[in-house]
């Protein structure tokens, strides 16, 4: 084994919106695995709107990412050598391997993933951690119950999509908030939400009382802003604001927008409570098995916007942040 | 009975901060009760910061006060005619009664106090409204446990000081947060709060740090804006924030200021929750006997502001957005 491994490495820590000169890209020889190691050859890299935080200093739900590491993402892959009896050459693991082309590990966090069940990049999708997100956010943390109404943003992306096809099971009235009539199409007649909201193009409080006739019970927040303002505006009294993201303010550090709404939380008794999906690690197997029986059961979709090439990723990474991806983010370093 | 009642009615809905011209003082003769009702003579009328939000138009979690009638408030007093068995001539009540000296009630939601337990003024304070919404408040939605640090702003307030007296009895560490060094003083010397930081004076978030070496874990908030920041930025892994009110804020409407560091909950996984102390209603016996008890002993005290004439109420009610009140705002409409 005498490969080259590629890397990208944070070089600065971004002011707004990350830029070409915040990243650096390098290369360095694939040692040979140690003992009780792997050697990962990755193949998909997943790109997700929290690693923008990862990149911030200063307190956060883990530490930051350090100038001159090498970026850390999620990706699935193949075990090329193995020195873990846990581990067999071949194995298609996911893991926290980092935005580069080789990995090794321990075998800590990694999981052994079956591609006969799902197509590798869904590991990084709907049976990944967005899918946990969407599970255990929405299940735990918004509790919907039959016959409520449960309003998601970033509904067509990989953590919003799932959220309202699990919703939708959950025999809820879905009403998703996505850009562009595209997304808006597919979370209505692909995924079966009862509504969509284009929010580029309408005024999101007037569609969400003509789409909300009985208001809000539950609202999955991806995004903060407007929209979270436009949904406080609207809730019913018990709701829940299982806190996901806000996407809309990552790239915003010096104005950041707070929720001018949020004394509706008050006067409606409703609870905005915020959750990790790392928190449900121990539970992961249950989510992944009930999910994969509705994947297989066509009950829930999985769209991945696969983008080819490590050395696009500055470039693509953007896309998270101007809403140009269409279903979960991957990067392609190499063929399956 | 030939007595006339004096009244404020609500002449205007104000923007801002009320005027003088947003009230209208009125007098009318005391009609002799129907059947099934008892006639007040009120003594004490409640000020209190919700009264703001009921003078708003629009939705809320009680319909908004209608201009030309009786400003909502609560009271206490004494029977003086009685054609409901429940009550006699003589007894002293608490409710809803209004800004006047008189009021006819059909008995419902009147309670019954005894002044041989405490004095009338706490009914309306520690043993009233703002003692309940401490109560329920603090244990139900933000249920500290020993040992935990408990942050509570406008601590010298009718909910702050009763809030922090309870969360000391739970065994916390207590950090109130109030204006000027009397009411700082007042919490700790006479409360028994482990600290306090007057807002007006220090920096809250350089002193929340000293205050709270081990971060707060809960956060009762009374007043919104830049304090809620600040506490938000300090919270614990599983903090809760009983959302009680936003004094700062009642006045503001154009610019309601939301709290920008809200995403906070999220790295945090902690809960904002919003609760009205109405919904308690049928828990108020369990909680007024849980106080009483307290009062007695020692370990409770209630402080009350005591303003004297109806007359005064425009420019009275204005102290609790000044912060000029030291304890529960009462005013004195009669002899006891």
């Amino acid at each position: 084994m005498n490969a080259t491994n590629h890397q990208f490495r944070l070089a600065a820590r971004p002011v707004g919106m990350p830029k070409q000169s915040d990243w650096k890209y390098t290369e360095e020889s694939v040692r040979e695995p140690a003992d009780g190691e792997i050697l990962v050859k990755i193949i998909y890299i997943s790109l997700d709107p929290a690693m923008r935080g990862w990149i911030n200093e200063g307190r956060s739900y883990v530490p930051p990412v350090g100038i001159g590491e090498v970026m850390r993402a999620g990706g699935a892959g193949r075990v090329i050598e193995s020195k873990n009896d846990k581990f067999a050459v071949g194995d298609h693991v996911a893991g926290a391997f980092g935005l580069q082309e080789y990995a090794l590990s321990n075998g800590s966090g990694v999981s052994k993933v079956d591609t006969r069940i799902a197509p590798l990049p869904v590991y990084l999708s709907t049976l990944g951690m967005p899918g946990m997100t969407a599970y255990f956010g929405l299940l735990d943390i918004g509790q919907p119950k039959p016959g409520e109404t449960v309003v998601v943003s970033a509904a067509a992306g990989a953590v919003g999509s799932v959220v309202g096809q699990i919703a939708k099971i959950k025999e809820c009235r879905v009403v998703g908030i996505a850009g562009g009539p595209q997304k808006c199409q597919y979370v209505v007649n692909d995924l079966g939400f009862d509504a969509a909201i284009d929010y580029k193009q309408e005024d999101v409080s007037t569609a969400l009382r003509k789409h909300c006739p009985k208001g809000i019970d539950v609202y999955f927040d991806n995004v903060g802003g407007d929209i979270l303002d436009a949904a406080l505006a609207q809730l019913n009294r018990g709701a829940r604001i299982p806190l996901c993201g806000a996407i809309s303010q990552y790239n915003n550090p010096e104005k950041m927008q707070g929720p001018k709404n949020y004394l509706s939380l008050l006067i409606n008794r409703a609870t905005m409570k915020g959750f990790i999906v790392f928190d449900f690690a121990d539970r992961y197997p249950e989510a992944a098995s009930q999910m994969a029986g509705w994947l297989i059961g066509g009950k829930l979709k999985s769209r991945e916007d696969i983008v080819e090439g490590l050395q696009t990723f500055p470039d693509t990474f953007l896309k998270l942040f101007k809403g140009e991806n269409f279903g979960k983010l991957l990067l392609r370093v190499a063929d399956e």
